[in-house]
């Protein structure tokens, strides 16, 4: 414990607390503000207690010491988390970190071979990326477990059993109130430059933002990038179809052929250029980690059939009775409700149109605008209120795993907001048969929600955010103490930012926005356009947002976009119907049947069903990695299969050593 | 090798040769009759070579030595492989056998941990089964490679390199011609009783089929009896629509939707009950081994990119070139013979008919039928023809692997057979528009097929076995020699018996059955219980089949039916399109829509969509795997990942106590 004067510390504000000759400050804990000081102690211990005895052995020290609170009158409890060079490698080797190795294949990082990985030396800090650091301190700090305690000091009520993550229990009784990885200021500057401030035309760093926010983040970017990029062919040849009003009907034919096409291909290729991402970045081949319960699962206390563990069980039947008996008439009902708005919505387009006949002023010819654009609000807020009563619901369903609770929640939320959405746009054109309502309503809603979700999203917290920012500063230069507050003031600043709370509706608006594009494609082509042109600046927004609104989010490996791509390929099986149906209905295609409208549909359909199996033999036939990442994965498949023969081999040989010739094998135990 | 006489030696012919007490003949080699004496010895020093020096380690000796050969004037060089017990248990290890252990787990059974499986006792031989003893030793045999040896003794032409499996190669130059198990008489006995050879209505002893034959074929035969029973209610609810001649438009539209539900449901339990019987039998959790090439694979020498060995390459791209500049075409070319041959047929049709309605005695009566049995039996040559070219393009296309050279075959023997099958019908039902005559084709085309198939795939070859049995055992008893020839006896037999091809073309039947019954059920809806009739012989010429005519084949471990679930899933989707547009011609329902047959049409696409969607949904929501087996796959996971946890705690415990205080790790080689 004895204070150490160091000359190249990075953390100068306690420097009388620091007894590491090296600390960096990885994340931060805050507790609450009336948090028992025994509590404080036991959580303090806990963290920096050895890993034999159950410890997490991190670094943990205050943010500011008891002297400089009092100086500044501050009341609140926060700690800085971090750890040293080694106690990194080992989290490394425990969370199943991927990396290259000097001979290029990919591998599971472990200490004893450290010295084979691309980039390792012993007095080598940058071996892992602030955010790898980040990941594993939180993993090292969720599997800190409960060993005799049955409840948190201090907190009677605040129940543990053995095997129970700390962490989790803390936060959920609200003693922790949030923990938090910190920006590295210095890296950010570096990330932006390379990513959104400078106005030219080029690919984004998503190797950078891969190693700043983790692959989840960076996988979305990159699917970003390239579905837009997939959308500029769709929206060139889109372009002189408006423009020249082109409405032959072999024309029509060859757009929407090429749109279902081309859909289906961009999907395939992108599970083959997100393969080739997550090979590099070692996420295809990570192991995965065994989950455990999300933090609000509860249950009653019983023994797991699967760890074997006494843990809270929740039967499955009674979460089925919830899901079908509340859940899924619910969601009926919003659905609707979800109906009857449109209709509404209906009777009021009908209500300008007279009026706009009635006194065809300009003022009129305005009005007839104004309902579609109600609508568009009307929808984001309901989809917006679905959402939270989604929340709601899908949490009160009580699902064990986080992965099975998103599973339900993105279901839910997909069929509601595809309906909201959509619907208004499938009874305009299947029951009104009106194409031009159609064009024009698609054009409102596609534009209307896309500018809402960029001020919702991106512009109003940035205006917020840099608002706070400037009283935080005003309040930090205001301090009469002498010192290098620049860690204080960060920390301050960075735990007031909102939570970003993963990539969800960022997914979900470019899910509608792909639905507006492909469902209708052939009725207003230019809807291509228009969402090339908003996914180039939603770029910018979403990297704005990442980078200056919200909290650094911890980095989390992922290997693909997950449940995101089955959404997807469904939207482009859903539009493959709806296009030949528009086209069969279409007056073009039906003046070239004049007499039989049966044929006409018994074509359309065959033609549909034609494009639906080409859809999947294509699916079928791409495979969905490539070439050489196959081989790779097969290499490092056969060498772990070699490895546990070379095991046996050598077992067998000393077995058979002993072996008496009668081939009866030797008794005893 | 001092001759030990015992009394309970299991073979008597040769016993001064045997230096084990206890050989238990497993599997049968027969080299070539003019085999080289050098190449002899050499295989011989390589089989019974310790594990170490690089030999399988097994025992090995010929059925008859010098004296008897003389004696008997036998050519044949027949040897006989066995191993020891401690032998077998270690194989099983290296194989990955998983058994279940005395706590009710299934787990990969090690040499370490035999005593914790239940069944095991030192002093126990049943612990293997013989099946499972005869799929090691046959791993084993195939496993022993190449050293330095550049060629096979004796035949300089025979190249090997090292790593190259010597059994194969020796398999290829035909200097091994055949290498196959034993059957176990009594086993046999015993088996046949509970299973085909007594008359009464019981399930089939699927977990005895399994031990004597393995789990593909024991798997074949579940499913066949699933498939039955499934196909039952089809039957059942079909009896009255053919009694009574139901032909409302409701009633045809019930059944119709059932039956579609139907098969989805059928195929998704099977898959779950598939799980649970591969479960039990430890091959759900059985590890993938490495795939080696083929034998037929040939190729250029070079370094293989995922092994790092020394073995043929054959470029990818010259695989694509014949696949689609030769084995394309030629797919086409048979689809376009095929559809030529039925065109004839319907010429021949027109032409029964039309000499009928001119002299309309009871002769030309039965001259109707006359067309469509040659038909059918014109498609089963076709099919049979088309098999061996498919065969020969495939083994062309020079798959590395037996699985990609499976799927291949597969699919283009499936896409042959579908269309040679089942165009004509389709040509009849939206073509010619003839219900009737539909009816009439499939009842002919159905019975048929079946019972060309039940002769040709069991009675011929069984009877056929029988007139070779007499043969041999005259000749046996013609012998002049005193001892106990039963080996010898059932050597010969086995080794002339006809070597069974796997269950391709059992599955196959089963496929192109269950085209016959889903496909056009509502028109014909007695087509399940004719297949219901048919499987239930079926079961028992297939059980004949393998027991008594075919030689025993080695047991190959499997976790599902693979690539025919997909076949299977395929149809049925496939019969949905059919079944909703028959319904939607037929003369009943059109009645329902006297003036707009445009409606028609729609309501039949609607209609078909929902189905189809409700497919998917249903798929989709069943889950594959029943909720006790996820329970336990999801244990033994944990538990390896529990295991891993472990030792990384265990290291960073060692590592973190050598840690200095400073964080820095200590440098150093």
């Amino acid at each position: 414990m004895e204070p150490v004067s160091s000359s190249s510390m990075k953390v100068t504000l306690s420097a009388v607390d620091t007894y590491e000759t090296s600390f960096t400050p990885l994340v931060v804990i805050e507790l609450a503000q009336d948090v028992k000081e025994e509590t404080k102690e036991w959580l303090k211990s806990r963290i920096v207690a050895k890993k034999k005895d159950g410890g997490a052995q991190l670094l943990f020290r205050p943010l500011l010491n008891k002297q400089e609170k009092e100086t500044l009158g501050n009341k609140e409890n926060l700690y800085l988390v971090g750890a040293s060079g080694l106690r990194l490698l080992l989290g490394a080797e425990a969370v199943g970190l991927v990396r290259e190795c000097t001979d290029g294949t990919m591998r599971a990082f472990t200490y004893d071979t450290r010295r084979s990985f691309r980039g390792f030396h012993d007095d080598n800090d940058d071996f892992l990326t602030m955010a790898e650091c980040q990941f594993i301190v939180k993993h090292e700090l969720e599997n800190l477990r409960a060993r005799e305690e049955r409840m948190i000091p201090g907190y009677p009520h605040a129940k543990l059993y053995p095997g129970k993550s700390i962490l989790r229990r803390l936060l959920t009784s609200g003693i922790v109130l949030q923990v938090f990885p910190l920006h590295d200021h210095e890296a950010l500057r570096k990330l932006e430059d390379a990513w959104y401030t400078r106005f030219s035309l080029h690919y984004q760093p998503i190797d950078s933002i891969r190693s700043y926010f983790g692959e989840t983040i960076a996988l979305y970017f990159g699917f970003l990038e390239y579905f837009t990029f997939a959308l500029i062919p769709m929206a060139i040849i889109g372009l002189p179809y408006y423009l020249f009003v082109w409405e032959d009907y072999d024309k029509y034919v060859v757009f929407a052929s090429f749109n279902l096409t081309w859909s289906t291909v961009i999907l395939e290729v992108w599970k083959r250029s997100c393969a080739d991402m997550t090979y590099r970045w070692g996420t295809l081949v990570m192991k995965r980690q065994f989950e455990e319960p999300r933090p609000g699962f509860h249950g009653v206390l019983g023994v797991n059939p699967v760890t074997g563990r006494e843990e809270p069980l929740y039967p499955s039947y009674k979460r089925q009775l919830r899901i079908y008996l509340v859940s899924l008439p619910f969601v009926c009902l919003c659905l609707y409700f979800s109906l009857y708005i449109m209709m509404i919505y209906f009777d009021l387009e009908d209500w300008a149109l007279s009026v706009h006949q009635e006194s065809g002023t300009e003022w009129t010819g305005v009005l007839l605008y104004v309902p579609s654009v109600i609508y568009a609000i009307v929808i984001e807020i309901m989809n917006r209120l679905y959402r939270c009563a989604a929340e709601f619901l899908t949490a009160w369903e009580n699902h064990r795993l986080e992965s099975a609770y998103q599973n339900h929640l993105v279901l839910k939320v997909l069929v509601f907001n595809f309906l909201n959405c959509f619907a208004s746009l499938f009874y305009i054109a299947f029951v009104l048969k009106d194409m031009k309502l159609l064009g024009q309503s698609l054009a409102t809603l596609l534009i209307t929600s896309q500018v809402i979700n960029q001020i919702l999203e991106s512009l109003l917290p940035y205006w917020l955010q840099k608002k706070h920012s400037m009283k935080v500063k005003r309040k930090v230069q205001a301090l009469k103490v002498d010192m290098d507050a620049s860690l204080y003031k960060q920390v301050l600043l960075e735990k007031e930012m909102g939570t970003y709370l993963g990539t969800f509706d960022d997914y979900l608006e470019l899910f509608l926005q792909f639905g507006y594009v492909s469902l209708f494609s052939c009725v207003y082509p230019l809807a291509a356009a228009f969402a090339v042109l908003n996914n180039f600046t939603e770029v910018s927004s979403d990297a704005l947002k990442m980078c200056r609104v919200f909290k650094r989010p911890f980095s989390e490996p992922s290997a693909s976009i997950g449940v995101w791509q089955l959404a997807f390929e469904t939207m482009s099986v859903i539009s493959v119907v709806t296009n030949c149906a528009l086209i069969g209905m279409s007056p073009q295609v039906n003046a070239v049947f004049p007499e039989s409208k049966t044929e006409l549909v018994l074509i359309v359909v065959a033609v549909e069903h034609a494009l639906l199996a080409l859809k999947f033999i294509l699916a079928f036939a791409i495979p969905d990695k490539p070439r050489h990442i196959q081989v790779k994965l097969a290499r490092l498949e056969f060498e772990s299969l070699e490895a546990l023969k070379q095991q046996h081999m050598k077992l067998a040989a000393e077995s058979l050593k002993e072996e008496p010739r009668g081939g009866k094998t030797e008794t005893g135990a």
